[in-house]
């Protein structure tokens, strides 16, 4: 096992309408400033930064239903839909760092855009599976999901600026690892069509290293499809990452988190990534920030083959006196 | 899996003369105050609640030998042995609400009277078996299971107030969880008993499922007793639950908590719970005491169906654009 | 399983040069403040302490190449390897309480100089491994293996005051445990070499359970060796252990490190312990240093025969009314 000499393409999007709270959409510009770049190069990983996407502002984006801020979501995704294609005809890793976990609507439609079939990883505290119709809130950062997979495109109704949106992900290429806080509608849907989930019930009754081994023995059962692992940084323990907007009790550990991603590196076939719910506004202190920022750059390590028991280049001679 | 309709019958049982720290008495009031009922009636569980026991104050409550508050400890379980057995008669599962632990000796020995031959799971940093002679510090909620065994009964001395106690279970339906901190007398009398213990150490060796299900097979491999599962908060780490009188560190995670009380539930053999030793005197910061009674919450959550993968009813039925 | 009947011959060594930090030489009397004699004489344990060794300041220590303060390390270590060997010699099990880790080079030494062969479990999240000139920083704590080590000697160059030191282990013989943070050159030697190593990594996917059962059983595989037991306090996570000079994310819990502890302990084979790199200054609060120092307290006190389960003398009788 050593480094992989992938590159990693990265975008950067500062958005928060999926969600009430202002701060997510200064996740990029953070997660950048914590050495994430420089880190990268460290561990010999080649990286191109495509900078952070310009979000138009949506005026008299009223609620649809509950469903809130559509417009704006439906906007801000279709361009990052557009941009995280590229950075996949580029033949990089695409790096998607948020913002709210709308964002994952564009991503995954871009990434799915530019290669086909997909595998999608899903790592929350949150299945975010609601449709527009069973959502209590309205927020959208709770319903990315549904939106993408094939098997629920007959319960989303009409929403503006959604309509450039195909499904492209089928439910058993689905799989979900940390969920702990499901509304009933989410669970129903969860049941009914059979998506592998590990929810946190599962993490402690399997422990993470046998998760892991089922999530990769399942989504490479059949033909290995591209991994699209999208992490909510919600999914970690609220003691590592307070600064988010929905943090519930009962999570991974810093070390499950980093694992998951180490693993899923290891598949080689990991081709996408998200990183988002970021929120350095949620963080009472900024040690409380530093954490979660430190967590998502830690991950984000991983995914580019970062080990902990270390790595050496090929080429390594040990000096003699 | 699903929602279990169960019935909680909660008995508040504002007590704390088994040990020298004023607080405890103020867990019911607070454990109510952070949802509780409202939380189970949300989990489509019906909820009657039979208030606070009123424990009248003993005068002239003299050591007897070294045991501490022996007529106000008598009197007070004398008490809630009745409200337990009227609750159990009633058709509920039982929910006592401390309280210090010395009340598991009228919650146990009025479930039984009311149910018959049970199991007691016991979840505590300590073995609470001290006799009233082996105890060093007197305190006795270090005591409890001494005075319910049948095998320990010719070892217990006569205390005033606490002839009406006839034990009432057997060392073999006893198994412990979570032992971290265990006075030598303790020692010796477990292994004497060959009582079926999992302390941390077993706890770290087998995991907490595997050490749930060994629990579970122990208990149901004879006759399927009704549970009794004693809850002390101090089980929990520190860390989630400082705000109690005998903390000692190297405990449960928040999710192994859980993890227990869902396996416990899960048996459909739960037919009383005890919540103790929550003691928001003893919480440093506000954050500490909100922490310790929300665990106390989600436990008692857990041991009514809530699930972490979620829940839904089987007649939800998603809505249609 | 029962308390061990041996005595423990405690060294303490107050020393820092093989590391830039001030304060990790006020490691041995914090921990004796802490109440180690004591406890370990209430489990039964004869204890001898030896004091604290006086190490000679060194003038004119500059850099040889990039390593610091070679000349006052060897020089500490050759006195310390003195007093180890004393203390086996003895016959006491030898407690080294440093100070810094580069004391490993002496305490190992002077161990093997007075019982010969040995395994070595080292658990830390460094490997200590870099030669004197592999290492980047030249600070001698991160290369007290190198020293130590047969396969190495050939790497090593001349250093002043090191002419003492002879390589007295097989790299067959170490096991580490708790690896997180470790250089190029580090992990090409560990490679190498095939030395046994536990990251991180292997302590998610096995846990810590089988990391000891595979540990114990790598050891005594051939001959049984005594065990030397070098524990950086480093290895445990920064939340339980923050008052430290290198401390690294996604260490060993609390419950991990005690086991491992344990179960060195159970080998009946440990023979000499260091308890290194505990540094008050390091913490942010009282309570940063009393956890760190606590925990360096709980792991000796596990050393010699702790168990969670509790301890009881074989002539213990229960007392009756
Ligand atoms: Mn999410
Ligand atoms: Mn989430
Ligand atoms: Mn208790
Ligand atoms: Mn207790
Ligand atoms: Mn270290
Ligand atoms: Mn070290």
């Amino acid at each position: 096992r050593s480094l992989h000499h992938r590159s990693a393409g990265i975008i950067g999007a500062p958005f928060c309408r999926g969600q009430p709270r202002d701060g997510v959409e200064r996740g990029p510009d953070l997660i950048r400033a914590a050495g994430l770049l420089q880190k990268l190069h460290e561990q010999s990983c080649a990286v191109k930064d495509y900078g952070n996407l310009a979000f138009e502002d949506v005026a008299d984006d009223e609620p649809v239903g509950r469903v809130k801020r559509a417009r704006a979501v439906g906007s801000a995704n279709r361009r990052l839909s557009e941009a995280v294609r590229a950075v996949k005809q580029d033949g990089h890793t695409s790096v998607m760092l948020g913002g709210d976990h709308s964002l994952a609507i564009g991503s995954i439609h871009g990434h799915s855009a530019a290669v086909g079939d997909l595998s999608v990883v899903w790592v929350d505290a949150h299945a975010d599976i609601n449709t527009p119709l069973s959502s209590d809130t309205g927020n959208i950062h709770g319903q990315p999901v549904s939106y993408l997979l094939h098997e629920l495109h007959a319960k989303i109704p009409v929403l503006p600026n959604f309509s450039w949106i195909k499904p492209c992900v089928s439910a058993k290429d689905l799989v979900y690892i940390g969920l702990r806080d499901v509304d009933p509608a989410e669970h129903y849907i969860l049941k009914l069509l059979g998506v592998k989930v590990f929810s946190m019930s599962e993490v402690d009754q399997l422990g993470v290293a046998r998760v892991m081994e089922e999530t990769c023995d399942y989504l490479s059962a059949k033909v290995k499809k591209p991994i699209h692992l999208s992490y909510d940084i919600d999914a970690i323990d609220p003691s590592v990452t307070p600064a988010t907007g929905t943090p519930v009790s009962g999570g991974l550990t810093y070390r499950e988190g980093l694992y998951i991603a180490e693993q899923v590196a290891q598949t080689g076939l990991l081709s996408a990534v998200d990183m988002v719910e970021v929120n350095p506004l949620r963080g009472e202190t900024d040690q409380d920030v530093r954490s979660t920022v430190n967590m998502a750059v830690d991950l984000l390590l991983a995914c580019f083959g970062r080990l902990r028991e270390g790595n050496h280049s090929p080429d390594y001679r040990l000096p003699e006196p």
